[in-house]
């Protein structure tokens, strides 16, 4: 088995609306003196990918409803932020000032994603991409038209989970690989044929590359090196489960 | 930011009851002419522990209750391993022939975390070990006396999730480190103060570990080079919500 390793890319500085996100990373990792090769695989939180295609919303922007004041009031949030984490989904659940809801997208995550840190200070919020696997595919072509060989693009968020503290980095969007390991149906060493082994090995990246990156650096991606994943079309949207297939929903 | 590692730890061979799975990794380090770090992370599947815990029931020794008889044969399964997952813990959710349960030490799982897999080809089925942050904690104190310094311990389940599909590796067991990262009050470069940012870095260690051994391999163990862990007490137990705040349990 070969090592597998998580290298940040850093001093892709500040990213605005419009700015070309692929040419930053090129550009960060030539001033690096390093470069993407064959089988590497590119892992983007999804903050940059918002901000570029303009997913930023000023919280002086808003005015919050009756019910959303009611609520923040209630748990010492901030009104505007609730108003918009309420638009952006369908809820799912609601308690101790907590709001879990599920995204247009289909997403199952506090606050719609909505989320206040690293933007600028407070002032503003970013909304999660409008389709991350299509950001991840645009990010991938460029990246391919520039370099000469495809490499995946992994866009993640840190989301919450049932039953367990804590956030991790997960995958919401994929281009150029399948988000699965599937080894139903193959024998372990012992000759055992695996039954349910469908291995969510995207999400394991998006959480790798957090550990990588951190929370209060400038690092918005990081490159993983040496690990086999399989080629082909991959969408972040297969790793949602149908709702009428999910027990807790 | 420096590089961050998963170094698969090959040759560690057959682990049985009884034997010393410190020593067993130590040894293959050395073959293999590698060795621990001071800043390392050691990450290990469950299943070496519990078959060295002897946490491993043949089989042929289950006579299954009728109900699990009668679940089994509506869903094409093992009535015995159904039998002895329903006996780890109590029954949160069942359907579609999936059943999840939290087990005695509050994990919530399907079946218990009751597997056929990477045993002995189907003959006989693992048990999570007993107390995985005592094992873990033994583990770690075996090689400090080996090697003369603390290395941080996590040992590893695969997990399902809600709403998302596929399994990912989590922490079961920790020693030596802090399962969390926690940013509540720091600020991002932006200057903006984190609220919520506690990250559950003990379970993305895992996954990264997942990643670097693989299901069909005979790797069980890994070490994480590069990532900096708190050293602290640390305990898997802590990562699992407590019932009265999860709001889906």
């Amino acid at each position: 088995m070969p090592e597998l390793r998580a290298i940040p890319i850093e001093g892709i500085g500040e990213v605005r609306k419009g700015d070309n996100l692929p040419a930053l990373i090129l550009e960060a990792l030539r001033n690096e003196k390093a470069t993407l090769v064959q089988g590497d695989i590119l892992v983007i939180t999804h903050k940059v990918v918002s901000k570029f295609e303009g997913q930023v919303v000023p919280l002086a922007s808003v005015k919050p409803s009756r019910k959303a004041v009611a609520w923040a009031h209630k748990y010492k949030l901030d009104p505007r932020l609730t108003h918009i984490a309420w638009s952006q989904g369908q809820i799912v659940r609601q308690r101790h000032g907590v709001t879990i809801t599920e995204t247009a997208h289909g997403f199952v995550c506090a606050n719609s994603g909505v989320d206040a840190s690293n933007v600028d200070g407070g002032h503003s919020v970013v909304l999660l991409p409008r389709d991350p696997d299509r950001s991840a595919q645009l990010i991938s072509r460029a990246l391919q038209k520039e370099i000469g060989f495809a490499v995946p693009v992994i866009i993640t968020d840190s989301f919450g989970r049932a039953w367990r503290e804590g956030l991790t980095e997960v995958a919401i969007g994929v281009a150029g690989m399948r988000p699965f390991r599937d080894s139903r149906g193959e024998r372990d060493p012992y000759g055992y044929k695996l039954k349910v082994t469908l291995e969510a090995i995207a999400d394991e990246l998006a959480g790798m590359a957090g550990l990588a990156c951190g929370k209060l650096t400038r690092i918005p991606a990081c490159i993983i090196r040496g690990y086999p994943f399989q080629p082909g079309r991959g969408r972040a949207r297969d790793l949602i489960r149908a709702r009428e297939r999910d027990l807790f929903r």
